[in-house]
Protein backbone atom coordinates (compact mmCIF):
# COMPACT_ATOMS: atom_id res chain seq x y z
CA UNK A 1 0.00 0.00 0.00
CA UNK A 2 1.21 3.44 -0.54
CA UNK A 3 1.08 5.90 1.72
CA UNK A 4 1.96 10.03 1.33
CA UNK A 5 4.89 10.21 2.89
CA UNK A 6 5.45 14.03 2.94
CA UNK A 7 3.33 17.24 1.30
CA UNK A 8 6.42 19.83 0.90
CA UNK A 9 5.56 23.27 -1.04
CA UNK A 10 6.38 21.81 -4.61
CA UNK A 11 5.92 17.64 -4.11
CA UNK A 12 4.66 15.11 -2.81
CA UNK A 13 6.79 12.06 -1.63
CA UNK A 14 5.12 8.64 -1.66
CA UNK A 15 6.35 5.32 -0.25
CA UNK A 16 6.11 2.37 -3.19
CA UNK A 17 5.80 -1.26 -2.57
CA UNK A 18 9.73 -1.58 -2.69
CA UNK A 19 10.83 0.40 1.01
CA UNK A 20 13.95 1.67 -1.03
CA UNK A 21 11.94 3.92 -3.38
CA UNK A 22 9.79 6.44 -3.49
CA UNK A 23 7.35 7.97 -5.85
CA UNK A 24 7.08 11.82 -6.50
CA UNK A 25 4.70 13.85 -7.61
CA UNK A 26 5.34 16.87 -9.17
CA UNK A 27 2.38 19.33 -7.86
CA UNK A 28 0.54 22.35 -9.67
CA UNK A 29 1.61 24.90 -6.74
CA UNK A 30 4.29 27.98 -6.46
CA UNK A 31 5.31 29.47 -3.28
CA UNK A 32 7.86 32.16 -2.25
CA UNK A 33 8.98 33.80 0.99
CA UNK A 34 9.36 30.94 2.78
CA UNK A 35 5.49 29.58 2.03
CA UNK A 36 4.02 33.06 2.70
CA UNK A 37 2.91 33.81 -1.02
CA UNK A 38 1.16 30.65 -2.33
CA UNK A 39 -0.76 29.95 -5.51
CA UNK A 40 -2.26 27.27 -7.68
CA UNK A 41 -0.20 27.28 -11.20
CA UNK A 42 -1.89 25.07 -13.84
CA UNK A 43 0.97 22.81 -15.71
CA UNK A 44 3.75 23.88 -13.41
CA UNK A 45 3.73 20.36 -11.97
CA UNK A 46 4.47 18.91 -15.27
CA UNK A 47 7.15 21.30 -16.78
CA UNK A 48 9.21 20.83 -13.47
CA UNK A 49 8.86 17.02 -13.84
CA UNK A 50 10.08 17.40 -17.26
CA UNK A 51 12.95 19.52 -16.95
CA UNK A 52 14.02 17.80 -13.45
CA UNK A 53 14.08 14.46 -15.18
CA UNK A 54 15.95 15.80 -18.48
CA UNK A 55 19.03 17.61 -16.33
CA UNK A 56 19.19 14.35 -13.70
CA UNK A 57 19.46 12.07 -16.99
CA UNK A 58 21.62 14.51 -17.93
CA UNK A 59 24.22 14.38 -14.65
CA UNK A 60 23.92 10.78 -14.64
CA UNK A 61 24.85 10.26 -17.95
CA UNK A 62 28.36 12.43 -17.00
CA UNK A 63 29.05 10.19 -13.68
CA UNK A 64 27.26 12.54 -11.26
CA UNK A 65 25.81 10.16 -8.30
CA UNK A 66 21.73 11.10 -8.37
CA UNK A 67 18.68 9.56 -7.06
CA UNK A 68 16.83 9.65 -9.89
CA UNK A 69 15.64 6.27 -11.28
CA UNK A 70 12.64 7.10 -14.25
CA UNK A 71 9.54 9.14 -14.57
CA UNK A 72 6.67 7.05 -14.67
CA UNK A 73 4.18 9.45 -15.59
CA UNK A 74 3.55 13.56 -16.68
CA UNK A 75 3.90 14.49 -13.01
CA UNK A 76 5.32 11.39 -11.39
CA UNK A 77 8.96 10.24 -11.22
CA UNK A 78 10.76 7.27 -8.90
CA UNK A 79 13.94 8.00 -7.22
CA UNK A 80 15.95 6.26 -4.58
CA UNK A 81 14.94 6.83 -0.63
CA UNK A 82 17.59 8.52 0.58
CA UNK A 83 18.10 10.27 4.54
CA UNK A 84 18.48 14.03 3.10
CA UNK A 85 21.52 15.92 4.26
CA UNK A 86 18.91 18.93 6.20
CA UNK A 87 21.30 21.22 4.59
CA UNK A 88 20.45 23.21 1.20
CA UNK A 89 23.38 23.49 -1.24
CA UNK A 90 23.76 27.06 -3.01
CA UNK A 91 26.20 27.88 -5.74
CA UNK A 92 26.29 31.50 -7.43
CA UNK A 93 28.13 32.38 -10.20
CA UNK A 94 26.50 35.61 -10.82
CA UNK A 95 25.21 37.73 -8.10
CA UNK A 96 21.64 38.19 -7.47
CA UNK A 97 18.20 38.27 -5.48
CA UNK A 98 19.42 37.74 -1.19
CA UNK A 99 23.44 37.94 -1.90
CA UNK A 100 22.57 41.03 -3.66
CA UNK A 101 20.30 42.60 -0.87
CA UNK A 102 22.12 41.39 1.87
CA UNK A 103 25.82 42.50 1.02
CA UNK A 104 24.54 45.76 -1.19
CA UNK A 105 25.95 44.66 -4.48
CA UNK A 106 24.21 45.08 -8.37
CA UNK A 107 22.36 42.36 -9.69
CA UNK A 108 24.85 40.96 -12.26
CA UNK A 109 27.76 41.01 -10.47
CA UNK A 110 29.95 37.99 -12.08
CA UNK A 111 32.17 36.20 -9.79
CA UNK A 112 35.98 35.31 -10.43
CA UNK A 113 35.52 31.83 -8.48
CA UNK A 114 31.43 30.65 -7.45
CA UNK A 115 30.38 31.17 -4.10
CA UNK A 116 28.86 28.65 -2.28
CA UNK A 117 26.77 29.16 0.78
CA UNK A 118 24.74 26.27 2.72
CA UNK A 119 21.32 26.95 4.74
CA UNK A 120 19.76 24.63 7.22
CA UNK A 121 16.72 23.09 5.91
CA UNK A 122 14.22 24.22 9.34
CA UNK A 123 10.92 25.58 8.56
CA UNK A 124 10.20 26.93 12.36
CA UNK A 125 13.77 28.80 12.30
CA UNK A 126 13.51 30.05 8.41
CA UNK A 127 16.08 28.31 7.05
CA UNK A 128 18.99 30.25 8.38
CA UNK A 129 22.24 30.69 6.44
CA UNK A 130 24.70 28.90 8.00
CA UNK A 131 28.41 28.60 7.76
CA UNK A 132 30.45 24.92 7.57
CA UNK A 133 32.16 25.91 11.07
CA UNK A 134 28.32 25.91 12.21
CA UNK A 135 27.19 22.92 10.23
CA UNK A 136 29.75 20.98 12.07
CA UNK A 137 29.45 22.11 15.33
CA UNK A 138 26.13 21.11 15.71
CA UNK A 139 26.68 17.34 14.07
CA UNK A 140 24.59 17.99 11.09
CA UNK A 141 27.14 16.40 8.67
CA UNK A 142 30.92 15.58 8.84
CA UNK A 143 33.85 17.31 7.38
CA UNK A 144 34.23 14.71 4.65
CA UNK A 145 30.57 14.80 4.02
CA UNK A 146 30.74 18.30 3.29
CA UNK A 147 33.81 18.05 0.73
CA UNK A 148 32.20 14.93 -0.97
CA UNK A 149 28.98 17.54 -1.55
CA UNK A 150 31.17 20.64 -2.57
CA UNK A 151 32.95 18.34 -4.95
CA UNK A 152 29.82 16.86 -6.74
CA UNK A 153 28.03 20.51 -7.01
CA UNK A 154 31.02 21.95 -8.32
CA UNK A 155 31.23 19.02 -11.19
CA UNK A 156 27.08 19.67 -11.65
CA UNK A 157 27.90 23.66 -11.30
CA UNK A 158 30.33 23.29 -14.73
CA UNK A 159 28.14 20.77 -16.38
CA UNK A 160 24.66 22.59 -16.29
CA UNK A 161 26.84 26.21 -16.82
CA UNK A 162 28.00 25.06 -19.70
CA UNK A 163 24.58 22.95 -20.98
CA UNK A 164 22.36 26.08 -20.30
CA UNK A 165 24.41 28.38 -22.13
CA UNK A 166 24.84 25.89 -25.31
CA UNK A 167 20.86 26.33 -24.83
CA UNK A 168 20.66 30.64 -24.68
CA UNK A 169 20.58 30.53 -20.50
CA UNK A 170 23.05 31.82 -17.97
CA UNK A 171 22.76 29.46 -15.06
CA UNK A 172 23.03 32.07 -12.17
CA UNK A 173 22.78 30.35 -9.39
CA UNK A 174 21.11 27.05 -8.04
CA UNK A 175 20.00 24.76 -4.95
CA UNK A 176 21.19 21.02 -4.34
CA UNK A 177 20.07 18.76 -1.93
CA UNK A 178 21.59 15.21 -1.25
CA UNK A 179 21.32 12.15 0.84
CA UNK A 180 22.79 9.10 1.99
CA UNK A 181 21.65 5.57 0.17
CA UNK A 182 21.58 2.73 3.11
CA UNK A 183 25.06 1.80 1.75
CA UNK A 184 25.88 5.38 3.28
CA UNK A 185 26.88 6.87 -0.85
CA UNK A 186 25.79 10.51 -1.28
CA UNK A 187 23.57 11.07 -4.07
CA UNK A 188 21.89 14.49 -5.33
CA UNK A 189 18.45 14.07 -4.75
CA UNK A 190 15.48 16.23 -4.97
CA UNK A 191 14.85 18.22 -8.04
CA UNK A 192 16.65 20.57 -10.12
CA UNK A 193 13.99 23.00 -12.11
CA UNK A 194 13.53 26.70 -12.85
CA UNK A 195 11.96 26.48 -9.18
CA UNK A 196 15.80 26.16 -7.43
CA UNK A 197 17.74 27.72 -9.64
CA UNK A 198 18.24 31.50 -11.39
CA UNK A 199 18.23 31.16 -15.45
CA UNK A 200 18.54 34.41 -17.34
CA UNK A 201 18.19 34.89 -21.25
CA UNK A 202 21.51 34.95 -22.62
CA UNK A 203 21.31 37.83 -24.63
CA UNK A 204 17.86 39.68 -23.31
CA UNK A 205 19.00 38.36 -19.52
CA UNK A 206 14.98 38.47 -19.49
CA UNK A 207 14.25 36.03 -15.93
CA UNK A 208 13.15 32.40 -16.84
CA UNK A 209 12.90 31.53 -13.20
CA UNK A 210 10.80 31.28 -10.21
CA UNK A 211 11.83 35.24 -10.07
CA UNK A 212 8.95 35.08 -12.61
CA UNK A 213 6.75 33.97 -9.93
CA UNK A 214 8.40 36.29 -7.22
CA UNK A 215 8.62 39.26 -8.54
CA UNK A 216 5.46 38.76 -10.45
CA UNK A 217 6.97 39.49 -13.79
CA UNK A 218 4.15 37.35 -16.04
CA UNK A 219 2.81 33.77 -16.67
CA UNK A 220 5.44 31.41 -15.00
CA UNK A 221 4.33 28.20 -16.66
CA UNK A 222 4.89 29.59 -20.30
CA UNK A 223 8.40 30.52 -18.68
CA UNK A 224 9.20 27.01 -17.74
CA UNK A 225 8.25 25.26 -20.98
CA UNK A 226 10.11 27.82 -23.13
CA UNK A 227 13.52 26.65 -20.68
CA UNK A 228 12.13 23.06 -21.52
CA UNK A 229 12.12 23.86 -25.14
CA UNK A 230 15.45 25.00 -25.04
CA UNK A 231 17.18 22.74 -23.23
CA UNK A 232 15.31 19.78 -25.10
CA UNK A 233 16.50 20.63 -28.54
CA UNK A 234 20.22 20.95 -27.28
CA UNK A 235 19.62 17.68 -25.87
CA UNK A 236 18.52 16.47 -28.74
CA UNK A 237 21.36 17.67 -30.71
CA UNK A 238 23.42 16.18 -28.17
CA UNK A 239 22.48 13.02 -28.62
CA UNK A 240 23.25 13.22 -32.66
CA UNK B 1 47.53 68.88 15.74
CA UNK B 2 45.55 66.00 16.92
CA UNK B 3 42.21 65.42 14.73
CA UNK B 4 39.54 63.05 15.51
CA UNK B 5 39.33 60.58 12.84
CA UNK B 6 36.39 58.24 14.02
CA UNK B 7 33.93 58.51 16.51
CA UNK B 8 32.63 54.55 16.77
CA UNK B 9 29.90 53.28 19.57
CA UNK B 10 32.20 52.63 22.30
CA UNK B 11 35.56 54.50 21.28
CA UNK B 12 37.03 57.64 19.61
CA UNK B 13 40.20 57.56 17.12
CA UNK B 14 42.22 60.50 16.94
CA UNK B 15 45.25 60.62 14.97
CA UNK B 16 48.83 62.33 16.64
CA UNK B 17 52.27 63.72 15.55
CA UNK B 18 53.22 60.19 14.50
CA UNK B 19 51.02 59.15 11.30
CA UNK B 20 51.50 55.49 12.04
CA UNK B 21 50.54 55.90 15.43
CA UNK B 22 46.73 56.59 16.80
CA UNK B 23 45.51 57.87 19.81
CA UNK B 24 42.55 55.44 21.67
CA UNK B 25 39.83 56.90 23.79
CA UNK B 26 37.64 54.60 25.64
CA UNK B 27 34.16 56.64 26.14
CA UNK B 28 31.47 56.07 28.46
CA UNK B 29 29.25 54.76 26.62
CA UNK B 30 27.85 51.76 25.91
CA UNK B 31 25.31 50.41 22.60
CA UNK B 32 23.34 47.12 21.64
CA UNK B 33 21.06 46.25 18.98
CA UNK B 34 23.49 47.65 16.49
CA UNK B 35 23.06 51.09 17.89
CA UNK B 36 19.40 50.87 18.40
CA UNK B 37 20.35 50.66 22.48
CA UNK B 38 22.38 53.72 23.82
CA UNK B 39 23.41 55.17 27.05
CA UNK B 40 26.00 56.95 28.97
CA UNK B 41 27.96 54.60 31.67
CA UNK B 42 30.29 56.40 34.05
CA UNK B 43 33.44 54.47 34.33
CA UNK B 44 33.17 51.71 31.57
CA UNK B 45 35.56 53.91 29.89
CA UNK B 46 38.15 53.35 31.98
CA UNK B 47 37.66 49.79 33.00
CA UNK B 48 37.47 48.57 29.48
CA UNK B 49 40.86 50.40 28.82
CA UNK B 50 42.28 48.99 31.36
CA UNK B 51 41.35 45.30 30.57
CA UNK B 52 42.15 45.58 26.96
CA UNK B 53 45.30 46.73 28.16
CA UNK B 54 46.05 43.60 30.32
CA UNK B 55 44.91 41.11 27.55
CA UNK B 56 46.89 42.88 24.85
CA UNK B 57 49.81 42.59 26.46
CA UNK B 58 49.43 39.31 27.71
CA UNK B 59 48.68 38.23 24.22
CA UNK B 60 51.86 40.21 22.98
CA UNK B 61 54.22 38.60 25.51
CA UNK B 62 52.64 35.04 24.08
CA UNK B 63 53.78 35.94 20.53
CA UNK B 64 50.66 37.73 19.06
CA UNK B 65 51.08 40.16 16.81
CA UNK B 66 49.27 43.29 18.18
CA UNK B 67 48.60 46.90 17.11
CA UNK B 68 48.94 48.35 20.84
CA UNK B 69 51.20 50.13 21.97
CA UNK B 70 50.81 51.15 25.39
CA UNK B 71 48.13 53.18 28.27
CA UNK B 72 48.83 56.36 28.48
CA UNK B 73 46.11 57.55 30.54
CA UNK B 74 43.16 55.93 32.46
CA UNK B 75 40.99 56.22 29.01
CA UNK B 76 43.27 56.40 26.50
CA UNK B 77 45.72 54.53 24.59
CA UNK B 78 48.16 54.39 21.52
CA UNK B 79 48.31 52.05 19.14
CA UNK B 80 49.63 51.63 15.51
CA UNK B 81 47.37 52.86 12.92
CA UNK B 82 45.88 49.67 10.66
CA UNK B 83 44.29 48.75 8.01
CA UNK B 84 41.07 47.31 9.13
CA UNK B 85 39.67 44.37 7.61
CA UNK B 86 35.96 45.00 7.33
CA UNK B 87 35.38 41.95 8.84
CA UNK B 88 34.47 40.72 12.70
CA UNK B 89 35.92 37.38 13.53
CA UNK B 90 33.57 35.79 16.08
CA UNK B 91 34.74 32.49 17.82
CA UNK B 92 32.44 30.59 19.95
CA UNK B 93 33.32 28.24 22.39
CA UNK B 94 29.91 27.48 23.66
CA UNK B 95 26.41 28.67 22.52
CA UNK B 96 24.75 31.90 23.56
CA UNK B 97 22.92 34.78 22.01
CA UNK B 98 22.15 34.76 17.73
CA UNK B 99 23.89 31.42 17.92
CA UNK B 100 21.31 30.16 20.20
CA UNK B 101 18.24 31.74 18.84
CA UNK B 102 19.33 31.30 15.47
CA UNK B 103 19.89 27.57 15.12
CA UNK B 104 17.41 26.73 17.98
CA UNK B 105 19.82 25.40 20.77
CA UNK B 106 20.22 26.22 24.28
CA UNK B 107 22.30 28.31 25.75
CA UNK B 108 25.69 26.43 27.37
CA UNK B 109 26.15 24.06 24.75
CA UNK B 110 29.66 23.49 24.19
CA UNK B 111 31.07 22.89 21.41
CA UNK B 112 33.81 19.71 20.26
CA UNK B 113 35.60 22.58 18.12
CA UNK B 114 34.69 26.25 18.27
CA UNK B 115 32.60 27.47 15.77
CA UNK B 116 33.95 30.41 13.52
CA UNK B 117 31.90 32.97 12.19
CA UNK B 118 32.82 36.12 10.31
CA UNK B 119 30.33 39.31 9.94
CA UNK B 120 30.84 41.75 7.33
CA UNK B 121 31.21 45.62 9.27
CA UNK B 122 28.82 47.30 7.80
CA UNK B 123 26.23 49.71 9.40
CA UNK B 124 23.49 50.29 6.43
CA UNK B 125 24.23 46.35 5.95
CA UNK B 126 23.59 45.57 9.33
CA UNK B 127 26.77 43.99 10.00
CA UNK B 128 25.17 40.49 7.86
CA UNK B 129 26.79 37.18 8.45
CA UNK B 130 29.19 36.25 5.51
CA UNK B 131 30.50 33.16 4.77
CA UNK B 132 34.45 32.84 3.65
CA UNK B 133 33.25 32.00 0.28
CA UNK B 134 31.30 35.16 -0.06
CA UNK B 135 33.72 37.51 1.72
CA UNK B 136 36.50 35.81 -1.14
CA UNK B 137 34.06 36.44 -3.88
CA UNK B 138 33.73 40.14 -2.46
CA UNK B 139 37.63 40.52 -2.70
CA UNK B 140 37.42 41.46 0.95
CA UNK B 141 39.70 39.49 2.18
CA UNK B 142 42.55 36.94 0.22
CA UNK B 143 42.32 33.37 1.24
CA UNK B 144 45.65 33.54 2.82
CA UNK B 145 44.83 36.48 4.76
CA UNK B 146 41.53 34.78 6.50
CA UNK B 147 44.15 31.44 6.37
CA UNK B 148 46.61 33.84 8.61
CA UNK B 149 44.01 35.50 10.55
CA UNK B 150 41.87 32.86 11.89
CA UNK B 151 45.68 31.38 12.79
CA UNK B 152 45.84 34.40 15.21
CA UNK B 153 42.27 34.00 16.26
CA UNK B 154 42.65 30.15 17.29
CA UNK B 155 46.11 31.07 19.42
CA UNK B 156 44.13 33.86 20.54
CA UNK B 157 41.29 31.78 22.24
CA UNK B 158 43.42 29.04 23.25
CA UNK B 159 45.32 31.79 25.45
CA UNK B 160 42.53 33.50 26.59
CA UNK B 161 39.92 30.41 27.39
CA UNK B 162 42.75 29.30 29.95
CA UNK B 163 43.78 32.60 31.41
CA UNK B 164 39.91 33.51 31.98
CA UNK B 165 39.86 29.72 33.46
CA UNK B 166 42.28 30.54 36.04
CA UNK B 167 40.56 33.44 36.62
CA UNK B 168 37.58 31.95 37.34
CA UNK B 169 35.84 32.57 34.43
CA UNK B 170 34.42 30.88 31.10
CA UNK B 171 35.45 32.57 27.80
CA UNK B 172 31.91 31.80 25.88
CA UNK B 173 32.79 33.55 22.52
CA UNK B 174 34.43 36.80 21.34
CA UNK B 175 34.93 39.38 18.54
CA UNK B 176 38.09 40.21 17.17
CA UNK B 177 38.96 42.74 14.36
CA UNK B 178 42.26 42.54 12.28
CA UNK B 179 44.25 45.16 10.12
CA UNK B 180 47.64 45.44 7.92
CA UNK B 181 50.35 47.42 9.29
CA UNK B 182 52.02 49.95 6.05
CA UNK B 183 55.00 46.89 5.39
CA UNK B 184 51.61 44.47 5.12
CA UNK B 185 51.76 42.43 8.47
CA UNK B 186 48.79 41.04 9.78
CA UNK B 187 47.88 43.00 13.38
CA UNK B 188 45.25 41.82 15.84
CA UNK B 189 43.45 45.50 16.78
CA UNK B 190 40.56 47.19 17.87
CA UNK B 191 40.06 45.83 21.84
CA UNK B 192 39.19 42.90 23.88
CA UNK B 193 37.15 43.68 26.57
CA UNK B 194 33.86 42.50 27.90
CA UNK B 195 31.83 44.64 24.87
CA UNK B 196 32.86 42.08 22.32
CA UNK B 197 33.20 38.53 24.38
CA UNK B 198 30.94 36.46 26.77
CA UNK B 199 32.10 36.25 30.12
CA UNK B 200 30.12 33.63 32.00
CA UNK B 201 31.51 32.87 35.71
CA UNK B 202 32.89 29.38 36.47
CA UNK B 203 30.57 28.07 39.07
CA UNK B 204 27.91 30.38 39.45
CA UNK B 205 27.60 30.94 35.34
CA UNK B 206 26.65 34.10 36.27
CA UNK B 207 26.93 36.93 33.26
CA UNK B 208 29.74 39.27 33.56
CA UNK B 209 29.81 40.99 30.13
CA UNK B 210 27.98 43.24 27.68
CA UNK B 211 24.90 40.71 28.34
CA UNK B 212 24.32 42.33 31.48
CA UNK B 213 23.23 45.63 29.35
CA UNK B 214 21.69 43.94 26.57
CA UNK B 215 19.39 42.25 29.18
CA UNK B 216 19.23 44.38 31.96
CA UNK B 217 20.60 42.50 34.49
CA UNK B 218 22.28 45.15 36.53
CA UNK B 219 25.21 47.62 37.16
CA UNK B 220 27.24 47.05 34.34
CA UNK B 221 30.53 49.23 35.53
CA UNK B 222 30.66 46.82 38.74
CA UNK B 223 30.52 43.81 36.85
CA UNK B 224 33.19 44.90 34.54
CA UNK B 225 35.12 45.88 37.53
CA UNK B 226 34.86 42.47 39.09
CA UNK B 227 36.25 40.96 35.94
CA UNK B 228 39.32 43.44 35.91
CA UNK B 229 40.23 42.39 39.39
CA UNK B 230 40.11 38.55 38.85
CA UNK B 231 42.28 39.37 35.74
CA UNK B 232 44.69 41.55 37.74
CA UNK B 233 44.52 38.59 40.57
CA UNK B 234 45.58 36.35 37.82
CA UNK B 235 48.10 38.13 36.05
CA UNK B 236 49.96 38.94 39.10
CA UNK B 237 50.19 35.54 40.54
CA UNK B 238 51.81 34.37 37.01
CA UNK B 239 54.54 37.06 36.69
CA UNK B 240 55.60 35.59 40.45
N1 LIG C 1 15.32 10.85 -2.71
C1 LIG C 1 14.72 11.40 -1.66
N2 LIG C 1 14.47 10.68 -0.54
C2 LIG C 1 13.86 11.25 0.53
N3 LIG C 1 13.47 12.53 0.58
C3 LIG C 1 13.69 13.31 -0.50
C4 LIG C 1 14.33 12.79 -1.67
N4 LIG C 1 14.42 13.79 -2.56
C5 LIG C 1 13.89 14.89 -2.00
N5 LIG C 1 13.43 14.62 -0.75
C6 LIG C 1 12.74 15.53 0.19
O1 LIG C 1 11.37 15.51 -0.16
C7 LIG C 1 10.79 16.82 -0.06
C8 LIG C 1 10.34 17.29 -1.41
O2 LIG C 1 9.23 18.12 -1.29
P1 LIG C 1 9.31 19.69 -1.61
O3 LIG C 1 10.45 20.02 -2.51
O4 LIG C 1 7.94 20.10 -2.04
O5 LIG C 1 9.64 20.19 -0.15
P2 LIG C 1 9.78 21.72 0.31
O6 LIG C 1 8.48 22.37 0.40
O7 LIG C 1 10.84 22.34 -0.54
O8 LIG C 1 10.20 21.57 1.79
P3 LIG C 1 11.54 21.28 2.47
O9 LIG C 1 11.76 22.50 3.26
O10 LIG C 1 11.27 20.03 3.28
O11 LIG C 1 12.57 21.06 1.39
C9 LIG C 1 11.88 17.70 0.52
O12 LIG C 1 11.79 17.73 1.93
C10 LIG C 1 13.16 16.98 0.10
O13 LIG C 1 14.24 17.25 0.98
N1 LIG D 1 44.72 50.12 15.04
C1 LIG D 1 43.65 50.62 14.41
N2 LIG D 1 43.81 51.40 13.31
C2 LIG D 1 42.73 51.90 12.65
N3 LIG D 1 41.45 51.68 13.01
C3 LIG D 1 41.22 50.90 14.09
C4 LIG D 1 42.31 50.33 14.84
N4 LIG D 1 41.78 49.61 15.84
C5 LIG D 1 40.44 49.71 15.73
N5 LIG D 1 40.08 50.50 14.69
C6 LIG D 1 38.72 50.89 14.25
O1 LIG D 1 38.34 52.00 15.05
C7 LIG D 1 36.98 51.96 15.41
C8 LIG D 1 36.85 51.84 16.92
O2 LIG D 1 35.71 52.44 17.36
P1 LIG D 1 34.48 51.63 17.97
O3 LIG D 1 34.91 50.28 18.47
O4 LIG D 1 33.77 52.53 18.91
O5 LIG D 1 33.66 51.40 16.62
P2 LIG D 1 32.24 50.71 16.49
O6 LIG D 1 31.17 51.58 16.99
O7 LIG D 1 32.37 49.32 17.03
O8 LIG D 1 32.01 50.73 14.96
P3 LIG D 1 32.53 49.86 13.81
O9 LIG D 1 31.26 49.28 13.28
O10 LIG D 1 33.24 50.79 12.88
O11 LIG D 1 33.45 48.80 14.40
C9 LIG D 1 36.41 50.73 14.72
O12 LIG D 1 35.88 51.11 13.47
C10 LIG D 1 37.64 49.86 14.51
O13 LIG D 1 37.50 48.98 13.41
MG1 LIG E 1 11.90 21.69 -2.15
MG1 LIG F 1 33.86 48.38 18.04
Amino acid sequence: MEKLIYTGKAKQMWSTDDENILRVVYMDQATALNGKKKDQIEGKGHVNNEISTLIFEYLAKNAIPTHFIKKISSTEELVKKVKIFPLEFVTRNIAAGHFATRFGVEEGLAFKKPVEETYYKSDELDDPFMNESQALALEIATETELQSIWQISRKVNVLLTKLFEKAGMQLVDFKLEFGCLTDGTIVLADEFSPDNCRLWDLTTKKHMDKDVYRRELGDITSVYEEVLRRLRNELAKEVQ
